[in-house]
């Protein structure tokens, strides 16, 4: 099944334990594209006194969006084979996330995300590559 | 100062709330490297059935213990600027991670980091690039 | 000085024995953005009968787009500290290849590039992470 | 055929214009990791007073050694799906390069390669993901 719209991809967003403690919905879904909305917790900073989120948390953001890029325009479960991430400025509060697919193959396919805090200031971005698996998704 | 021994790298890693979330100890600290453990806990898996952990928390888990490997050598806090993850097989149950570094500049330091499972399997495996901060670190 | 008109990238372009050998031109250049025209040659080739452009050759293209888009809009000598590429698909002939900034701070900038077939199909495109020297560029 | 000693690597890379046009040789094969040896030449340098060969280059360098570490064991083409290169120090004259396989899997591989100068100091190192093609390498 696509996810293309944002009420299928938050009923998948619901499978996904990590995902469901991250606090992840969609609010966009393009072709192609996707937004999603991640509330603040305190558990994902980085330190007792600097309130920013930890790196990998904006790394799990880029990948979980990059990865629903995929899916709202191929109907087949994805696998992350590699991941790029940069950090451009601290992340504070409550963030959102914009992944867009770069390119997709046959069996490859490359997309890209962006993690803004609430101001429009970009904290992260990154790109990563994706195998398809053999099964369509159920 | 360095964190050069475990019990200094134990400290350093509960001043952090997402690494104290993920449970991490150090178990290992040479010059340029360290290994932690990475407790099991469901939330940070990836689906309801598979049990596989989020990749993001594999690139959690490289960007803690690839940082952490400079700090036994390098007396400064450390930012990341980027990282690459390379994902290799599935990542269940309680974990370990290696970090090393590569080359630690006057400015900026590469290392490397490697996510086993328990059965000795690698799962994941990265590098990063980080800046060291003007302040030494407190 | 800034190279932000084609002129200034294309002098620049001359003082690097690889961009010259490359036949590398500029053809243009906004605040933040540069395209180059990459002529074919056969030395660049992958294979005796593929006729494909190697990778590395891709690779040293998004290198110098990327930091060319930071040297329109930064008057500072920059260094790659590390870059990222994705191949998409076979690069024939002549190619064009397009550099974007992403985010540029205060010592360290970070920028994409793409790099395109005659055809408009996309080839490979990146990121790279660069940091400026100290002195201003001469 | 695998290309698991070195006459077999020798003759592959006289196969590729652009490994040609390099110079390269390989000096060492190992089940899973080679070593090529790679000349001075003046058209591979970054400026025309720096002498530091150009990143490019390098990053043509570690796409070639990564690919070959992984034929050596795998008997089928592969293609580079993305790379990640970090640059250490500059690289100058006559060079050496390292490639060793990290993972390979039914269908894709990794492997890492790293960048000497004929003093031993490390210039550049780097990650790439490779795709097996479907019909064995002839």
């Amino acid at each position: 099944m696509l996810l293309n719209d944002v009420a299928a991809l938050n009923r998948r967003l619901q499978h996904n334990h990590f995902q469901q403690w991250l606090g992840l919905t969609a609010v966009d879904a393009q072709p192609g594209e996707v937004e999603l909305h991640v509330p603040w917790r305190q558990e994902t900073e980085s330190s007792h006194d600097g309130h920013f989120v930890h790196g990998g948390i904006l790394a799990a953001l880029i990948d979980t969006a990059a990865a629903l890029a995929i899916r709202t325009i191929i109907d087949r479960s994805v696998r992350t084979l590699d991941m790029r991430v940069d950090y451009h400025a601290a992340a504070r509060g409550a963030l959102s996330v914009r992944g867009k697919v770069i390119k997709a193959g046959r069996t490859i396919a490359t997309s890209e995300a962006w993690v803004y805090n609430a101001d429009g200031v970009l904290a992260a971005s990154g790109r990563a590559a994706f195998f398809f698996l053999a099964s369509p998704d159920p």
